[in-house]
């Protein structure tokens, strides 16, 4: 087997064989297939595509390269969500406490934010005191005494998928879709979850911009996630304005709270009590009503004992930044758009968010939004608050905001989104 | 400017600006645009292309990342030819001393076989004494004395050209028509020729197997030397069978002294004739005859004198493989069929060409050629005579030429096709 020969099969539009697969995936794992091979390969992928088969076989192969989790010790069922990110997207933070609280073990292996979109971990991170890193021992035992565990994944899961993750994004070869799919399923299935809800955002803050795309990754990962055994369904989202009332690593977390708290932004609740009635369902507890676990503190308390026993303290003050900066409505009118995108990258511009890997996060930075888009506006009142420590990178996090914002004439008829725009099983 | 999205552009079947070409160059010849990087971006641009524009302007980054050679000191006309590369293709050895004799300068940079083709540096090797290697005053100095120089091109020449060469080798994007016609032209141009002839084989044993592939490539390259002011032709040549009776760095050697000679096989002949025709043409040169050279000994002594100049002996013996296989033909009748990319890697498996670049190459290892298509052969006839050092080697060489040899009933017709198959200028 040589490198060539497959990279040539791929950029020839044919077919990728299981052995060249196999091959392929453990080589590069191995440093045998060198960096600058494994991008061509990638290209060929994103240009070329590859079939069902192919990307089952190449899924298994990544997950082959690693080690596989194991939770059939419990005695719940497990359940588990990925989302494909969003901007403002804090679903993970109340979804986990409250899908424990309704009797399912959550067993939550999280990333961090990279671009403009944020990271559960890294929001979690501006609680004082809580670890994202645990030993497979401590993940085990927080899940155990708490029904659910959200912590970053070790590095034995998955080292193929890691070390391309890595390449794909400094080689502009992020956005294959048999790529995105095996990356995610592979990481899920060696998580070794039994059941699992995917939240395919799709919109201007998303990866997938429009519903064809979107619709194509969502059924690609539920087919991949069936056929390794793990229940698997997609629900497709809007993600063309950002979720909730807030983007930023502690501004999401209050607002996690409100929602545990029984309140909370709208949008935010009705993602939240979707995904879990999904994930309820696919753990086999379908008669068990979330709306419940929210409205009666139970989600609550499972949210207080799960960030104490990762180490932090549910009752400590967040973070907040040294500056603020007002951007008021520029005429009355009505509110007809709120860019995801754009909120997104100012938010991370104002430092909630980092450029390279190695950067770290500002906890205190962010944005609260006042309006969304439906709203009537008048002229002067405020829109976004943001918020920095670097109050010099206002300037240009206001520039991400240019053309972000569309107010109409008053009277005008606005019809948002629905937030579920599709379901995939 | 950042390469991910020059990258993008790209692969989005976008156009690139000069802007990004200049940038991409530069920056990968600096190693600020890694090796990952770059092979992404050669996989896009072999799958969606480039417009003649784009090919234009990244052969002019790529000339404009070394210095260029200038050789208007000479009283001489100057006159280059270039090879997409063939087996059996000796064809520069006859042909710059034949031009130098017909009153053009020929500077001819050469390079070295890499796979199934062999390289004009390693034939002449086998001479005792030669050398490939000259000092930038060394090679003027063998150019004004002699009319010719064939030596190795020097670090400086296209540097950009030379490392995204070897990357490209080993990340299947090498069959790229902008990147070969780039590749080739930014190192002639930089030679600084004023005039040149390509030779754009075609077929099983050359890199394009289509004819409508290398006129795309040959009307590029002539396009690029155009517009840099190089009087530039090409011609399209067969390379369906190995040009010749001999493939192998001394056996083809030996050929070449015979066609100076005024023998040598009539394919040879009529090549290096027509391609020399073609260069003086280009050289303003048009009234001259290179085949009286050939008969009157004149292209002999500049041969020998070009050998001397280098450090060879040319009266010296040249080297003989140690062993030697005599494969025989099967049946009687009409040898239809003699493939040249068989017999390329066949030559090449005996120790006439090297796996990596860092490998040496045998002198006396290679393929004679007992008959050629359209011959009659009697069963049991000698037909390709092995030659190598590694008698081991001979299975694995034997191996190559399955399939390669076809036996037609006798009287069947065989019109082998012409040598030269098209001209672009």
């Amino acid at each position: 087997m040589d490198v060539i020969s497959v990279i040539r099969t791929k950029r020839d539009h044919g077919r990728l064989t299981d052995e060249q697969i196999d091959w392929v995936v453990d080589a590069y794992t191995r440093g045998e297939v060198a960096d600058e091979q494994m991008s061509a390969l990638a290209m060929a992928i994103l240009l070329n595509g590859m079939d069902r088969g192919e990307i089952a076989r190449w899924t298994a192969a990544m997950i082959a390269s690693g080690e596989r989790m194991d939770f059939s010790f419990l005695p719940r069922r497990t359940a588990d969500k990925h989302s494909t990110g969003g901007v403002g997207d804090k679903i993970t933070l109340p979804l986990a406490p409250l899908v424990a609280a309704c009797g399912a073990a959550v067993p939550q292996l999280s990333g961090r934010g990279l671009g403009h979109t944020g990271g559960t971990l890294d929001k979690l991170e501006s609680v004082a005191g809580w670890r994202a890193l645990l030993s497979a021992e401590e993940m085990r035992q927080v899940l155990t005494d708490t029904g659910a565990v959200i912590c970053a994944a070790g590095d034995g899961l998955a080292p193929a998928d890691r070390k391309l993750y890595a390449l794909r994004d400094v080689t502009g070869t992020v956005e294959a879709i048999p790529l995105i799919a095996s990356s995610i399923m592979s990481k899920k299935i060696a998580e070794g979850t039994g059941s699992l809800v995917l939240d395919v955002k799709v919109g201007s803050g998303a990866f997938m911009k429009d519903l064809a795309q979107a619709r194509e990754l969502a059924s690609t990962m539920v087919g991949l996630g069936t056929d390794h055994g793990v229940r698997t369904v997609a629900l497709l989202t809007d993600m063309s304005t950002p979720l909730g009332l807030t983007v930023g690593n502690a501004l999401e977390v209050r607002e996690s709270v409100e929602v545990l708290a029984g309140g909370g932004p709208a949008d935010v609740v009705e993602l939240t009590v979707a995904l879990a009635r999904e994930m309820l369902d696919a753990a086999g507890l379908p008669d068990t009503d979330p709306a419940k676990a929210l409205a009666d503190g139970s989600a609550m308390d499972v949210w207080r004992r799960l960030i104490a026993a990762q180490g932090g303290d549910p009752d400590a003050a967040l973070p907040v930044a040294r500056e603020q900066h007002v951007l008021t409505a520029s005429a009355s009118g009505v509110l007809t758009g709120l860019d995801a995108y754009g909120v997104g990258v100012s938010a991370w511009r104002l430092g909630a968010g980092r450029a390279r890997k190695e950067d770290p996060v500002q906890a205190g930075a962010g944005i609260e939004i006042h309006a969304k888009p439906g709203e009537q506006v008048t002229a002067g009142q405020p829109l976004l608050t943001l918020h920095t420590d670097t109050p010099e990178k206002f300037g240009y996090a206001l520039a991400a905001l240019d053309g972000a914002i569309e107010i109409s004439p008053p009277g005008t008829a606005h019809q948002a989104p629905p937030i579920v725009l599709d379901r995939i099983a």
